[in-house]
């Protein structure tokens, strides 16, 4: 479960007055927030507490996160000038406190961890709006009207994201989730026009490492089968879709992630059951699905009700006859 | 093409200071700011200027509509003494100003005055969150939480809907375009079994007046044919779904409408001509099909782009041999 950590009061306990790049730099802090929620729920495998602008605010960007809205750049990325303030990563120089978080981690788990990664698109979409957008207005029009800079400047991307990937690997994580975010405001033809390439070079650039490599978004019903083809060995279905459709759209090979909305889980224990029982039963009890929220935790979920759910989904034995 | 005035500097130049309600309080000026993108563009409907919270601001629920942000309630609809707060609309005595913008815009029109109602769902979630959501999770926990007074208020909300539509079209509107602008939040599990019902009452509700009834949404890929069966005529298709896969969804008997991506309208033409030029290609000169943006027109739209879009289509013969 992502950000499953906001909703702990363990969490509240320790994450400090910083914004959430200044604890993700601290790596015993980052570790113990990671660890949080797994000793809360006993989940299968631990997400990396990270932010999708990591690598693009550790080479000098210029990006903050503001609390309650989300990453800010101080100069957006409008022009082909700007492409020189996209150098590569140099993980061990520029991210030294994620690989040592990621160490303290794999040192501690007995779980996988995952380790995180934005897309190309979606970082794409902060550096260019600025701000966190409801149209993604200027980022459509860079697309259209500049693809050869466009294209540019996603490569760049994805050359960060395998960088990062690449060294979370190294350090120890078992798995990687590339979170394209945003992808959803796309129709599936600029999707594959513009984005899957960026995306595919990603999945790629870390194909011969051998972890599982999971694509996340939200809003994506029609990119499903896309965002498989992108190399993706697990996708991401959000609540929208009914799981069983979900798999059809990405094919047999592929895993799927998902789905439960996460506002259902503000529900008294019945209602998330019932829930999350459809859910499961979608499946109807095949391999290849990754019991999981359709998006992140919302801050407001009782902890109590995610233990629950934690031990349902452990204890699930397949669709009950009728 | 709905909120097409908002991009005209003939709209800026007299929608004044106060707010949209207060705007949609002046028949004059309502009509007018109705009247303006049809004189620009020729297109072959007119769309009411309105807002969905008109009904239950004029019944006194205290609802305000803040510029850049949306609708604030005062006090949110929260628990069953709220029920008291939505009593029936009277549309002669609660909302007069808008029978007499329709009975202005009739009388100057020569192509079909489309009417403006909120559909029970996304007026409920601004009843029940206090100003525009992102994760819906206080309505879906009344939902869930409280069939009983979901239901209820939803059935309020469906007779506010239908008293203020058969109101427009006494006065003279010779469609309707029913706006469950945020049930693409929802999956069609609980679409099904919360909304669709109180969505039914509307359109059933208006039957009898033999005017094509239209049924808008966004995100809504996976609730078309939901959409479809509560009774529309016509369903609005967002940019995210290949228009003939929409028309699959929604079947055989029901028209589409959209579905062009509004922030493609801010590139330069030959790219907004390119992806029109798709999805008429992808109706394949059928008929059935109201050529639309997918969403509002965005305000930093160039008018003269939405002009030549309009002659686009006008002009469309059917696909090109390739």
């Amino acid at each position: 479960m992502r950000q499953a950590g906001r909703s702990l009061p363990e969490y509240r306990a320790i994450r400090g007055v910083g914004t959430i790049l200044d604890a993700i730099a601290q790596p015993e802090l980052a570790a113990e927030i990671t660890l949080q929620p797994v000793r809360r729920y006993g989940v299968d495998a631990a997400i990396l507490y990270s932010d999708i602008v990591v690598p693009v605010a550790a080479i000098g960007f210029g990006v903050d996160v503001k609390p309650g809205v989300g990453p800010v750049i101080s100069e957006p990325f409008r022009s082909r000038a700007d492409l020189a303030r996209l150098r590569p990563l140099e993980p061990e120089l520029d991210t030294p406190y994620v690989l040592e978080t990621v160490r303290i981690l794999t040192g501690e788990l007995a779980i996988p961890l995952i380790g995180f990664a934005g897309a190309p698109f979606t970082v794409a979409s902060y550096l260019v709006e600025g701000s966190p957008s409801r149209t993604y207005q200027h980022t459509k029009a860079l697309m259209h009207e500049d693809p050869a800079l466009w294209f540019e400047l996603l490569d760049r991307l994805a050359d960060l994201a395998v960088a990062s990937l690449r060294s979370q690997v190294a350090a120890g994580a078992q798995a990687v989730q590339l979170f394209d975010s945003w992808a959803g405001a796309l129709d599936p033809h600029d999707y594959e026009h513009f984005v899957m390439p960026a995306s595919r070079k990603v999945f790629e650039g870390i194909a011969d490492l051998g972890v599982p490599r999971i694509h996340f978004g939200v809003n994506t019903g029609e990119l499903l089968g896309l965002m498989a083809d992108a190399g993706a060995d697990v996708v991401g279905v959000d609540w929208r879709v009914p799981l069983d459709a979900g798999r059809e759209r990405v094919g047999p090979s592929i895993a799927v992630q998902g789905n439960l909305d996460p506002a259902i889980c503000l529900a008294s224990w019945d209602v998330v059951e019932q829930a999350a029982l459809r859910v499961l039963d979608r499946n109807g009890g095949r391999p290849g699905h990754i019991f999981n929220l359709g998006h992140g935790v919302l801050p407001e979920t009782d902890p109590t009700i995610l233990e629950r759910l934690v031990e349902l989904v452990h204890g699930y034995q397949g669709p009950a006859r009728s």
